[in-house]
């Protein structure tokens, strides 16, 4: 692969006047400071520098900045709302790189409730499209944190996941068409609500979690489905992570993909979520080893999806799968169990520091995994306290480590490579996943190498040469430089 | 892209001397009787030739094969069941390929009733795929009329549909991970049970669908899923689609994805079937234009599934959307009505010759599409009679249009081309597809170039250049020899 040459790159000044001639001067951004929010993640994690933000307004602008990169070798680093985890939408610190930010390309195209389909632009709010589907009683069923902020075209670019997946699939299996910009400039029309098309090969989930390395999403068509009539969430107490499984394995077995929400924790993430987190209040009058909190949702009433829930949670307790269970009996108190799980990470901050996991095995592995990994990095770090959550229905475990309560927080953010590579090394004799939903970017890059089927990877780079043969997209993300 | 050149291959015995020096003479089949169920589908649309037909046994002795045409730039055509509906695995008149049949290469390597997977390899025949799911209580969905004898490789390469797509998506929605061998004799070891990985390009999208011409897939982890507690199918009497769509909605919204099977039909498709398909009854007592098969499946019991599919309906008839409905009081009743939905394109044979289209719309558009499409045969051919059934959740019709009685049958297959024309021209209108489920093949090859976004097509060819540059995966399938 050619990599985007300094040599070979124009001056800045004249790539911002390049740029301003194609998108006019509200289209680019070259002052320092309002580059700035664009230049680094919001964990200050990763800082780049970048010419300029060029902010294109429609698809055609997109195909004329990169017919402009193309030629001149200029790299493009395409952000959407700038909130992924792992680097890829940071560019590096050469200052040669194009921000392409699709913020103002936010437009929601079309909505179709009979077809349950939506069209937006790639900038499009994930939040604005979740509400846009709510305005005609239809569900978009991507939800995750940062949905406040993040963009359809990130999600896309980075396949993004979330709670919503165990029933609704991640955001590959969200997406019915693209329209992408290809590095030279050519846009691919493939836009299309059809559920069923066998016209050729799938280009469509090549570009899907590419993370902006082989072109970019401009607009895309998504699936919506019905808005269920009837929710209910249930919290449940748990001697064990293999009790987990069971339960799951019953709840699902019940409702199908009614069962929309099956998120393990443990103990000490409770805890201090009650420490922290101003409001929390322990739904279960005993403590336990473990957490689960299930939502059952149904297409006919309240009264269906109560039910479904008191029968399954039944036959648990009577099967000793479960020890303890709260439900919820009010939108309000579902909000209070759901606010618990999603402020598992932020408490840890309270905490001190914490080393991070985004790993998944087989489903039926997560016990073993949980187990071999928890005694890894006790072993390792006597004291620290493990605090693993997640997704258990998808396999995916956000394996997060607080630092030992009176050791040094440097110190133990030292250990971050060595107690990745442990947890890494467990996850990937089960044949697992070092990054079940973050994707790559920047931080794992150099890992990859050690985790991935050699021949899958040189597959990977077979395709970007292919397709992005003079190295301009998201360059060093996902794949080494050349 | 270098077609493989008939000067560079060996001649037919050193081909012949050289896999059986890798395979053994077991493995070989050069006899012209013994090849010959090989050369020909079971249409007799398509006949080909072959030096030989090589049976490997395992995935390493794939490779080998590869290596082997690679190196000589052979020709390789991968077969499995030999039912696909399109031509793509029949080789040209040449004689210069080699078939690789992967029928021998049919264990199942592994099933996990808790992590939901099944492990098979390539040559696998589905309907043992769905027998052994069965065995530890399991359903694997993929459901065809072809499933006692098509192979999961085969159901792969042409991401095979069916009626379970509805509920649980295409082939490709099935497949968690592959095993793959390159062109070039390299083996990709994907394989994979995650539900939930991000690290890198999404290869397996790529090989499903690519009907051979980028690899051959010799395993595949599949997804299994809960059994159905209870099913019950009812038959439903309408107008019109119009009516079928709105009663769609209403199940789906009340089951989800309980809802496992929507099929349409209209009154000419039952009169054949009560014509010609012996014990067949009309599940009415009055005749409908139009007839829809609802299955609904529970996975708490048969009364939930009946009580679901009683509320569904009789709100159904009291909103206008059906207007009789006949529910299946048995098992043995069931199969009678599903009976009648597969003896649908059989039962057109004896009503002479037919014209078959194989597409999809937006699911909205469905009734659009019918009343446009048979205004236009009915134009072009008056006293034809137009037979279109199939998938309508899905937005997948299969279009047939038989012969008018008193026609000679070769001058209506005559007209097999201008009508494919003119229906794929409203197809192609309402932004639909003109194969939905069955691929391209050497059948429609011709036609991608006048339907498919013009970048699509060009990527595909960069795609192929790039995985196969000697141009030996099944040449002239999908798109057409450089």
């Amino acid at each position: 692969m050619q990599p985007a040459d300094a040599q070979t790159s124009p001056n800045p000044n004249a790539t911002i006047s390049s740029l301003t001639e194609l998108l006019g001067a509200s289209g680019v951004l070259a002052d320092p400071a309002d580059k700035a929010p664009y230049l680094r993640e919001w964990r200050d994690l990763f800082i780049g520098e970048a010419v300029a933000v060029a902010r294109p307004s429609n698809a055609q602008e997109v195909c004329s900045i990169l017919r402009y990169a193309h030629e001149t070798g200029t790299p493009i680093v395409p952000q959407g709302g700038n909130t992924g985890l792992v680097g890829g939408q940071t560019p590096d610190a050469s200052g040669r790189a194009i921000i392409l930010s699709l913020a103002r390309m936010n437009a929601i195209r079309e909505i179709d409730p009979t077809g349950n389909t939506i069209t937006v632009d790639a900038g499009a709010v994930l939040e604005r499209v979740q509400n846009a589907a709510a305005e005609v009683e239809r569900l978009y069923p991507l939800a995750l944190g940062a949905q406040g902020s993040c963009t359809i075209g990130g999600n896309i670019a980075t396949n993004a996941g979330g709670t919503g997946v165990l029933a609704y699939g991640n955001t590959r299996d969200l997406v019915l068409g693209l329209e992408v910009a290809l590095p030279d400039g050519r846009l691919w029309k493939g836009l299309s609500s059809l559920r069923k098309d066998n016209t050729g090969y799938d280009l469509k989930n090549l570009f899907i979690g590419s993370e902006g390395t082989l072109g970019i999403v401009t607009a895309a068509t998504l699936k919506l489905f019905p808005r269920p009539k009837g929710m209910l969430t249930a919290f449940l107490g748990l001697e064990s992570p293999q009790q987990a499984l069971a339960v799951f394995s019953r709840l699902q077995g019940l409702a199908g993909s009614g069962l929309t929400g099956f998120e393990i924790m443990p103990l000490e993430g409770l805890a201090f979520v009650l420490r922290h987190q101003p409001g929390a209040r322990d739904p279960l009058e005993t403590q336990y080893p473990w957490y689960v909190l299930a939502e059952i949702s149904s297409g006919r009433s309240e009264e269906d999806a109560q039910a479904l829930m008191m029968d399954g949670l039944e036959a648990a307790l009577d099967a000793g799968e479960i020890v303890d269970a709260a439900i919820a009996q009010s939108l309000e108190q579902s909000n209070e169990f759901w606010a618990i799980r999603h402020g598992m990470s932020e408490v840890q901050k309270a905490e001190g520091a914490s080393i991070k996991h985004d790993v998944s095995v087989p489903v039926a592995k997560v016990p073993a995994f949980l187990d071999e990994a928890i005694a890894a990095v006790l072993d390792m770090v006597p004291g620290c306290r493990p605090v693993p959550f997640g997704h258990l229905g998808d396999g995916n475990i956000h394996f997060n480590v607080s630092q030992p309560v009176e050791m040094e927080r440097q110190a133990f953010l030292d250990l971050w490579e060595p107690m990745n590579d442990r947890v890494h090394a467990i996850v990937t004799a089960m044949d697992g996943s070092i990054s079940a939903e973050h994707g790559i970017g920047q931080l794992k890059r150099d890992l990859l190498p050690g985790v991935k089927d050699p021949v899958a990877l040189a597959l990977m780079q077979t395709l970007k040469q292919a397709i992005d043969p003079k190295g301009i997209m998201n360059p060093g993300k996902v794949l080494a430089l050349p």
